[in-house]
């Protein structure tokens, strides 16, 4: 019984090595290839760690921190799906919820409920957590846009206005990260890095 | 100067995106290509919280999870050093300091020294929360090995007495994974995937 919830837990974490096969639509920021979705997931750990203090009400870190590291988890057989492809995000949540229960399910029970727990916080933005963790999460491909001459929004016939109506979210979390996001968005749209 | 103090936290966080260039000796499980080490960062954050149960001591999750996104950064500036790579271990410990103080230097002082001390912690192993940490960060890569094949291990012409001398440290933190390594150790060597 110890064994089987071992095997279960190994198969789980040998499995969710194909996040680093994910590919999203941003590149890194020297522009030399598009990020992957398990080292973004790494790079927002560190992000919310440093940027906690900006929340406008107090996370408990801990469990910020486990949620950004499962959030996109469900991207293994589900995609990623682009923040502005409006068919993708028409069944988004289907392709998740079934890949949700595949991959969260080959966890031992007690740590399939958890982390299909965080991961639903996470969507609902039920939370002080879920909200600053999705502040952070969105921030990061706004910055990665930014900082590699905005290729990505580019590529994808991105406006400010899409931007803004989607990082708007981020002022649910914190009114200094939502200042700090329309800044770098103007500041994009003058430096001819993202269309008006 | 709050402006100040988050110009310099943006610059960490995008100067460590250069993590994710930085290329392990292992491969993904798929054989594909090698690991970077923001990818292999992410994934030992997820094992730690799935296997945190089987620290021989107590550990505070946040405190490890937060070491595990640190742990590796000052390979931006001083590569990932292979664990048997005796020349390059020799001054290994010079390198990652010169890199440690540039980096986390970067930070405001007060987030500059929290994170330098984690990186402090990690490297000493003073801590259960560092024993663990290094536990899970040296399971992984044996793992990945393990279940591609053994394709790093040969090409570095690692053997079996140098895997088990190194992971004997994860005896340290936890019996069940030390147990656990062995088998997997002994699996590989009857399965031709490491040399005895």
């Amino acid at each position: 019984m110890a064994d089987d919830r071992f095997e279960r837990q190994l198969r789980f974490i040998l499995e969710v090595d194909q996040l680093k096969q994910v590919l999203r639509r941003n590149y890194l920021i020297n522009g030399e290839r598009r990020e992957n979705s398990a080292e973004h997931s790494w790079h927002i750990v560190l992000a919310a760690t440093i940027l906690a203090e900006y929340s406008d009400e107090p996370v408990d870190l801990r469990h910020v921190l486990k949620m950004l590291a499962v959030h996109d988890i469900v991207e293994i057989d589900a995609g990623d799906t682009f923040a502005y492809d409006v068919a993708g995000n028409a069944d988004k949540d289907t392709r998740e919820q079934t890949a949700a229960d595949r991959i969260f399910g080959l966890l031992p029970d007690d740590q399939r409920d958890e982390l299909r727990a965080l991961w639903d916080e996470f969507e609902a933005l039920v939370s002080p957590e879920a909200r600053f963790a999705r502040a952070v999460d969105m921030l990061m491909p706004m910055l990665h846009n930014r900082y590699s001459g905005g290729r990505g929004w580019q590529e994808n016939g991105v406006t400010s206005g899409q931007v803004l109506k989607r990082q708007i979210q981020i002022g649910a979390a914190s009114g200094t990260l939502w200042e700090k996001a329309q800044a770098v968005v103007a500041e994009a749209v003058a430096l001819g890095y993202l269309s008006k």
